[in-house]
């Protein structure tokens, strides 16, 4: 078999390489859903595609199916009426298993060749993935494009770059050479072996199906091992995507397509902890609910677990130069997606005597009033705040909001329905804004996932500072912002965020949001409190999902390597 | 603090980073215990030393002590008479924990300059080191010294470079600078910061004290944790010796010494489980037995865990160039001290109808027979054999001989006791051999730790090398070896071992063994298999034990870092 993918791929790799080594922005994948970079034709024909799959089944032939599942239904109202080939794992796993040792044959450049592929093939389906990211996810469809798309792709070439760089620490071949003795030397030849772990399962989430589980997906197949991929039940077609594609490019490349399968199941059915501990399953990337992760973190003890969980993100608002930009960037973050991002904010302290803005004094009240008012004039146009808000992915969600208001707390903004032209049925609510004190834990120190914010009254910006660390620790978190002018109270800021594992923005206003985190550049989740226990992406994502197993034989034997 | 250590050692660190990449022989610390290496006086300095130390309290100045414990005895026959202070966890992981900011704050220079200082020293007390290795572990004093001394040195040092090579992967800093409209761009900048996991339990076993926990203790240390060392009851010294020794260098270059510290425990009133699962341990070290280390693997879900446990090796004999070569190196290999090695080999395949041997036909039981009579020879010489046999470390091992006798297979060779001149009440016992059948698998699958060697006749090397691989990946082996003149034999021995994640050593001769494991080039215990999670050394037994946790800013902000 050739290495022809790789040569065609070879400059993106060596890009997203430098990338991650620098840190600096980078891209490969245009993230603007433009007829000039994607073809004139490539929006109506992803549309075409997408409605294409609607109301009958998703082939895939792999096997061990034993019947059809399938009960997406848009946050925009419809339902998708898609079916999915659903597999017994003890038929489905052997299969699988199987189809390593091929795979492991294959050369570093032929897997990461394969990889690059699949990701250039789902670059060029961009718009197709992102109406099946919007009509599952919820996310608007400048959202779901970007992230479930070009973003998405992003962060799985920078899992294939890590991937590279953790392979080629390792050279494949050795002479050792030591004196031992005045007359005598002992010379060995050493071959070095990259051996997978072996069948690795991807458990996606609803919200981010593909942009989450894309990293993990990839460093598993570039370092030799096979995937079972496991949607969520109501973000199925998006992995089914991904699934087709990827299975297209191992068999054209002569490779078992059944490295890369498909399990889906349904809310009444579900099948994760069987997978989970099913003992072939060797690695394990999780991203949802932090129950549920932390229940596979210590109970499938037969695999390498790396986990992306919830946490309560915090703002701590200090002192600003601008109120009106500040409260405009936080505006639009709380209600990007309805705030189902994993990365929003849902707690703002503020010192209870108030904030300095441009030197002047602003009380509490003004500055959670003045973040109201930024929410009120976003989403105050309805074709802008449909857009925005995109539609919330489940009903509990919903009913989450019902519930914190009537936990306590005073409201400052309600939520309301958001009325969507294009979707009359999609279910949008915009964010509820309530008023709590720092004593108030059992309110706003726990995860309310959805449009629910706490503007949270402390005594001075040292105790929200503590305070948002401390949830941190305690409850794990993804993100923290700070807008603070006095160098002082951000380098404290800094110290005690790095200490509990969340990484800080600082006095972000403009085109850029808390809630943004950028492939090549920005680690998503540190993997430092209980929001998760790995990030995308580092060495330490990688380096672990294989082996590397030796052997020796002295120099000049007849299987000298 | 300046880097004065760093700027010291650098060159020797840039050599060790150099070694891991192209892995061929060196090694830093020099292996001969000779007084032109080490000083004329060295080797009676470090006897004096280690006789100073004898029937008195070892003190640690470290905090929490509630008492003394201790109750080695050597294998030689003495009791040491030594006791260290025992910690009350509760007292002591405070103030470990309270000492972690500052070593994360020192620079990695810094903490590099720190670890590679403390090698250093250790290297200069490898004399002293050398005694407290044989007279805990009961190795001979050759290997005490070369196998506790220089060698685990270079372990230590080969986890200090891999841990640079995982810190220095990302930048401290990055400019990012993104076009995100016709006329805005967003310029951030950010700042990447090394956040260590916090505090590491590294669990020592009583073989090999020093060569199994320096890896861990320094990878933790380079990487900014705090260490708690926990050694096995019956082989204290050699890391409280280490444990001084970095305590000295950490206080003199203004750390807090609480940084490492000493955790002995009793055989009757043991620490390890309360230790493992203390919530303050992030990051567990293990060492020992199989059982313990799964009991681990499974309830220390709040650290990150590596594991070195034990396995079942196997040699397969199917054809040799010369049999006098080759038996007298397995004889060697089973001998050195006493089979204690997780690296030696326990089970011997040879086809029933015999193997080839320069060409000629050679059967079964004149194979087996060889290997016996090379161990006779070998041993025959008391000096020779009981410098090579050393001690047995535990009393269990001794019983282990007579329990394998009692169960069944063919005695080949007893085994019987060998007289020490030097230390009449050594424990010393030679090889036991016995004969048994491919299907007596109750036997010879399972692990027999110490001087106990299966040789099982099989139908053919196809069979042998199936049985081989199979135990491996059912209970786990670190090693395996092949003697075979047939490059295809080879090559099928090679592609079944990577599988079954054991390394493998073809056709050893002379004075190199198969249970020999070099820094800087052999990887010892995969990972791959129940031997073991993990791996000495390779990124991944590194760069999981930080984290980088980022902040980012708009350019040109007051605190722009």
């Amino acid at each position: 078999m050739s290495n022809s993918l790789f040569d065609t791929h070879e400059e993106t790799l060596n890009h997203a390489i430098d990338a991650i080594r620098t840190r600096g922005y980078w891209s490969a994948y245009p993230e603007v859903p433009s007829g000039r970079v994607y073809g004139e034709k490539a929006r109506e024909d992803g549309l075409a595609a997408f409605q294409g799959r609607l109301n009958r089944p998703f082939e895939i032939d792999q096997p061990g199916e034993i019947g059809m599942v399938g009960e997406e239904q848009s946050p925009y109202g419809m339902k998708l009426g898609i079916t999915y080939p659903k597999p017994d794992l003890d038929l489905l796993l052997p299969v699988v298993t199987a189809a390593l040792p091929a795979w492991r044959h294959a050369s570093v450049e032929q897997r990461l060749g394969v990889c690059l592929e699949i990701l250039h093939r789902l670059n060029q389906r961009s718009f197709e993935m992102a109406f099946a990211v919007m009509h599952t996810t919820g996310q608007g469809f400048m959202m779901a494009f970007q992230a479930g798309g070009p973003h998405a792709q992003d962060r799985g070439l920078e899992a294939v770059a890590y991937a590279a760089e953790a392979m080629r620490s390792c050279p494949s071949t050795a002479r050792w050479e030591k004196r031992v003795g005045k007359e005598e030397t002992v010379t060995l030849d050493k071959r070095y072996r990259i051996v997978p772990r072996g069948v690795g399962a991807v458990i996606g989430c609803s919200t981010f199906p593909t942009w989450n589980s894309y990293p993990a997906l990839f460093a598993d197949l570039a370092t030799g091992n096979a995937v079972v991929v496991k949607p969520h039940p109501g973000a199925i077609l998006p992995l089914a995507l991904t699934v087709e594609i990827a299975r297209d490019v191992l068999r054209s490349e002569g490779f078992d397509p059944n490295l890369v399968t498909l399990a889906p199941d349904t809310a009444d059915a579900p099948m994760t902890k069987s997978l989970a501990t099913n003992p072939a399953i060797r690695i394990i990337d999780y991203t949802g609910g932090s129950d549920f992760g932390t229940w596979i973190e210590k109970n499938a003890t037969q695999a390498v677990v790396f986990t992306e969980k919830a946490g309560v993100n915090s703002i701590v608002l200090d002192s600003v130069d601008d109120l009106r930009a500040v409260t405009g960037n936080i505006a639009f973050s709380l209600s990007l997606y309805s705030g189902q991002m994993c990365t929003t904010s849902q707690n703002i302290f503020i010192p209870r005597d108030g904030i300095t803005a441009g030197g002047e004094r602003v009380s509490f009240d003004e500055a959670a009033g003045a973040i109201v008012k930024a929410l009120d004039w976003l989403l105050g146009d309805s074709a802008r705040g449909a857009e925005i808000l995109g539609a919330i992915q489940n009903e509990a969600t919903v009913a989450r909001i019902e519930q914190a208001k009537a936990d306590g707390g005073t409201v400052l903004r309600p939520s309301t329905p958001v009325a969507n032209t294009t979707f009359p049925d999609a279910r949008v609510h915009s964010p509820l804004v309530l008023r709590v004190d720092a004593a108030d834990e059992r309110l706003y120190m726990r995860e309310m996932f959805g449009p629910i914010v706490y503007v949270v009254a402390t005594d001075d910006t040292t105790q929200s500072i503590d305070l948002a660390t401390r949830i941190a620790r305690e409850q794990g978190a993804i993100t923290a912002s700070l807008y603070a002018t006095d160098p002082a109270v951000i380098e404290a800021a800094e110290e005690a965020t790095a200490e509990a594992g969340v990484p800080l923005s600082c006095n972000l206003t403009g085109s850029i949001w808390v809630n943004q985190s950028a492939a090549f550049s920005d680690y998503h989740v540190s993997g430092g409190n209980p929001a998760g226990n790995a990030t995308l992406c580092d060495l330490a994502f990688v380096a672990n999902r294989f082996r590397v197993v030796q052997s020796r034989i002295p120099v000049g034997q007849p299987a000298a390597v």
